[in-house]
């Protein structure tokens, strides 16, 4: 154990233990976990090469083997409970991806949900035993986050009972798909539904890609990688073109369109069904974003604490980093910023639970709320956790460029959350579409509830009279005073929003233009209102903790995360009046205060994460601290390494020399 | 060629190839440069498979492959020049590396610099002959910024005229210095001198690797590849461990320290000649962010033109995203950067030229301020650049992380640049030393010149009871009214750091902890005051512009740059009132207006850059806008649809399928 490392936790001033058990959500949860996490950590089948030394054919070879083990194993162990299943899969992973993952995560879950009872007696079991390997395929190479646009066609033929699918134009391949490209032999296909000369929208249809005995494309199926990306290595996204592909006409999912032999339509009871794949996805997404930036902050922090650089003072040794004024207002807004997105992830899975069990009940009333919430704090945690991450990996200085450190596979595994399941920006936007609405409705004297009623509020005292007029009341040391300042910031900036949509249709525009010349303030009003859910979500679960030490450190870095906040969007506060000038100068004190507060709780309070080396696989965060040592020897097995001379030197080096 | 990017060319209200010429310094560099671009372009030689379908090594082995060609086309075309070169190497290299970047960059003009006669004659005609193949090793892996903590040592034995060198703990491993690891047989390393039972710190010494007729590491030499990076795939950087490996004593370059034969140590002459290679390259590094954040705004912004995504009117066709306003947001601002960044580019260089004249003749008296200027615009730039790069590839959408795009390798191989030849924190805190340096010398009395010469003003302008009393004039309309506004800012965040570093001193801690203590405030000082040189360069560039289509379109993104940065940091401006709340309001609307009005020129503005289809290697930067053909035609030829069924399917998938 390096003894810089273990100096630090000497002196933490709280139970690392039990903070991880209000991680977990109990102690018998962090038992379980661990359990689960020692099945995969001790399994000799799972132990295999740095995948960053391998090819990217390699990379996706051993990716498939894992999946499939991975199968074996849960039915061996016995673990069905999604959420068990989930954390086993967290920990096989690492920081990289399931061959099989669209398998999961949506070909099976539509089959459940969309399939009639006929389609599901004979698709379910299909995919249950994987002799149908499926994925979801809707993202065309020209078509995205707008689903109305997609082109790819399904025409009934009642002549022969069967749908022809065809991609009509180069923008229509679809695009992207995880698994499609050579895993799969199944998809699920969204197409415009034609039948009797109409088109009908969207549907999805089970279209058969390859042999189920050779795995060879079939005809009329173009199917491949679409090459290699910014991360993913490991994963076969695909393109798909379909030519004239005849299916039979059970396999559109009919459990709530149909259409019947003769080719007549019959329309889907409701169409509020689709929601909820979706919302729980981004629900869980930015949980994922704190579990991304934890995982960053344990390797950054460890690393401060054991590399030394530099001088403070002259004469003496060189500090350890993290003793940097800088280096710490890098890392610990970020640590407060981890932990609040663990408890904003915690929350968004109880309430989609909660919701969840409404809905199955047929009560939609929250749904709206949920749906605006979830697609804005995922749009919001994955911009910063991503920004966050590639701190932390700078801060690491150069060793964070090397693989060894895991941050460039944390990054590139991370950041496509930023532009999947809904684009971040068009998320905002979707966002600010119900604080709008929600303002409005405020404005016209309905009573609002739920997350948005501090726009009731607003109506009453953001007059613009008032804001220069009211005294300035925010307590920068007091944690609920900052719970209300970041929720009047979030009321003012969605009334100039609604203000300046208002101004552009008095230039006679459309409201649609009108929208659209808004959408920079409209961006500002959900992020201010995302902000502000983070803020008051993280002081609300202050209450929860009884333990004095942990009270304590989490006040602590909940005080932090408010502060920063407040001096990176100073400008926010001052315009609208919320602080004054002096606080401002306030603010900066009391942070740099806080700084020095943490640094000696910093690597216990990324211990408590509880991330085990083997999960974390980056040499510079290592438990132990002993960095130096294991970035050799991991240099050593660089492939690179396997011949003395390489053979360039013999191709091309030595020739110029005789050449010259 | 894509209508609506022909749209787009159409519509610009300037002279596309006049604004090339000043972007090139004049119609004759554009030649030039062009015919230049050509002989690599036209090349069959320099046709190659995409990098990204490669291994590492065949990656590496490509690379080797070019340099090699390199040389001898260079020798083959007569060109000499080094503008010349570097151009040519700028098209060769594509957004990657070169194999042997080290040894033109850092081997041979060390060897320049620091050999004194008698060597010259030796090494020079090996290093140009390239039968010594050299890198230059300084960074070892325990130690990087800071070079008096380096551990490496070369013990003069006075017995055999020999120095023996040694790599003395696992931290004292040189580490990272690229073609290190399996390309050179040379290597200029740095190490601690100990002779006559006394150290005297870092010299320069010539050290052989390999046997320059087999390749083969000599005894004692212990080195190779240190694995796998975020990008550089195609570099070695290596490790070097030394094992008592005896040298003679003239492989100390002794152009000015000296050993001689009996071991006394003799001292140079002046410590400040060493630093002028650092100086220009961070000014070359000013110019590179420029260039990279030009090359992703090209490729987003023509994207942007041509794909087409969700609807603002409904029933109208989709529009072309370029027509959203939060994506003009995102783009036109870094355009202005980009177009700021390579103004500054060109001004570093002219500066560096006039200095370095000045210093040939015994005159050192700008230096210090040339390297406060390059050090912190070398930091700001690059954090501004590679945050920008990750703007502009998450712009497109999915695509972005295609590699196909070419964003993912522009951004890894730009965002070392943030770390290396000087991390960026500490470069800021360097400017910032001289910004103190210079402040408290103007409250001292003394009347400061050049850049910092605004710091005589702030005494007697910026009084704290000035301030608030201060009308505000600040005309967000008027550039000049602007730079005049980010100047005082800068003078208000310096003083604000000298300020806290004296209320630090009152709390009786050390002049270093209370540097450290305001290290936060120090690093914003420096920020600002780089800000400041960046708004008052990109103005004064436009009174060197005659051409009134010209003068209009590069007013109006000077603008935005300037209004842009204020509205970023509004705090800032509110907090030291220079701006008032309704003025911010205004900044927004005005910032709304001026990407209305940029939008038409969009387009050509990137055009302008000129980069050719073949340098800019992005199918979604296609100059004829034709991108999904392309990206089709990429895919297809992805090493993974070499075969149509993977092996991995045999191997894991139908034997679990069996299993089940």
């Amino acid at each position: 154990m390096n003894p810089d490392i273990t100096r630090e936790r000497e002196n933490a001033t709280f139970d690392v233990e039990k903070l991880t058990h209000i991680l977990d959500g109990g102690i018998e949860k962090t038992k379980r976990r661990r359990e689960i996490e020692s099945l995969v950590i001790s399994d000799p089948d799972f132990q295999s090469e740095d995948l960053n030394f391998l090819s990217r054919s390699e990379r996706y070879d051993a990716a498939v083997k894992k999946s499939a083990q991975m199968i074996l194993k849960l039915r061996e162990y016995g673990i069905s409970d999604p959420e068990e299943i989930y954390c086993y899969k967290s920990v096989f992973r690492g920081h990289h991806h399931e061959a099989l993952g669209l398998h999961f995560v949506m070909f099976l879950p539509t089959l459940y949900t969309q399939c009639n009872k006929q389609q599901f007696k004979k698709w379910v079991p299909l995919a249950e035993s994987f002799k149908a390997l499926g994925t979801y395929a809707q993202t065309e190479m020209g078509h995205g986050t707008h689903l109305r646009g997609l082109e790819t066609t399904a025409t009934y033929d009642p002549a022969t009972q069967e749908f022809v699918m065809n991609s009509p134009t180069i923008t229509s391949i679809k695009w992207w798909p995880g698994g499609l490209g050579k895993t799969s032999n199944y998809a699920i296909v969204l197409a415009q539904l034609h039948t009797q000369g109409k088109c009908h929208g969207l549907q999805a249809f089970i279209v058969p890609l390859r042999s189920m005995n050779t795995h060879i494309p079939l005809p009329g199926v173009v199917v491949g990688d679409i090459g290699p990306k910014f991360g993913f290595d490991e994963v076969d996204n695909g393109y798909l073109k379909l030519e004239n592909v005849r299916i039979p006409r059970d396999h559109m999912l009919m459990k709530y369109a149909k259409v019947e032999a003769d080719g007549t339509y019959v329309k889907p009871p409701s169409a509020k069904l689709t929601y909820g794949t979706m919302v729980f996805i981004r629900s869980m997404i930015v949980g994922e974003a704190g579990h991304a930036l934890a995982k960053s902050c344990t390797i950054a922090i460890r690393y401060s604490s054991v590399r030394h650089q530099s001088e403070i003072r002259p004469g003496e040794a060189e500090p350890q980093i993290m003793d940097y004024q800088t280096q710490q207002y890098k890392l610990f807004p970020l640590l407060a910023t981890a932990y609040a997105y663990k408890f904003v992830g915690q929350y968004m899975n109880q309430v989609y639970h909660r919701i969840t069990g409404d809905i199955s009940q047929g009560d939609f009333s929250e749904l709206p709320e949920l749906h605006a919430l979830s697609a804005g704090l995922k749009a919001f945690t994955t911009w910063t956790a991503s920004a966050g991450i590639e701190v932390c990996r700078m801060a690491c200085g150069g060793h964070g460029y090397s693989r060894c450190s895991a941050l460039p596979d944390i990054y590139v595994t991370f950041v496509p959350t930023c532009t999947y399941e809904g684009e971040n920006t068009v998320m905002m936007l979707q966002t600010a579409r119900f604080l709008i609405k929600s303002y409005r409705q405020a404005s016209a004297g309905h009573q609002l509830s739920g997350i948005v009623s501090y726009l009731n509020e607003s109506e009453r005292r953001l007059q613009p009279q008032s804001v220069s007029s009211r005294p300035t009341v925010v307590n920068v040391n007091d944690l609920a005073s900052l719970v209300e300042a970041y929720k009047l910031r979030a009321a003012k900036l969605v009334e100039m929003a609604a203000k300046s949509i208002q101004q552009e249709l008095q230039k006679r525009v459309s409201q649609e233009d009108a929208w659209n010349n808004s959408a920079i303030d409209l961006v500002r009003a959900s992020d201010a209102h995302c902000h502000y859910v983070v803020v008051k979500l993280f002081a609300a679960k202050l209450g929860e903790i009884g333990d004095t030490g942990l009270h304590s450190v989490l006040s602590t870095l909940a005080l932090l995360y408010a502060l920063q906040g407040i001096q990176q969007h100073s400008g926010d506060f001052l315009q609208t009046g919320l602080l004054s000038v002096p606080q401002l100068s306030q603010v900066s004190q009391r942070l740099k205060e806080l700084l020095a507060q943490l640094r000696p709780n910093a690597v216990a309070l990324v211990d408590a994460f509880d991330y085990r080396d083997e999960m974390l696989n980056s040499v510079l965060g290592r438990y132990d601290g002993n960095v130096y040592e294991h970035m050799f020897e991991w240099a050593r097995r660089s492939p690179l390494n396997k011949t003395e001379v390489h053979e360039s030197y013999h191709k091309y080096l030595k020739p110029l020399q005789a050449n010259l």
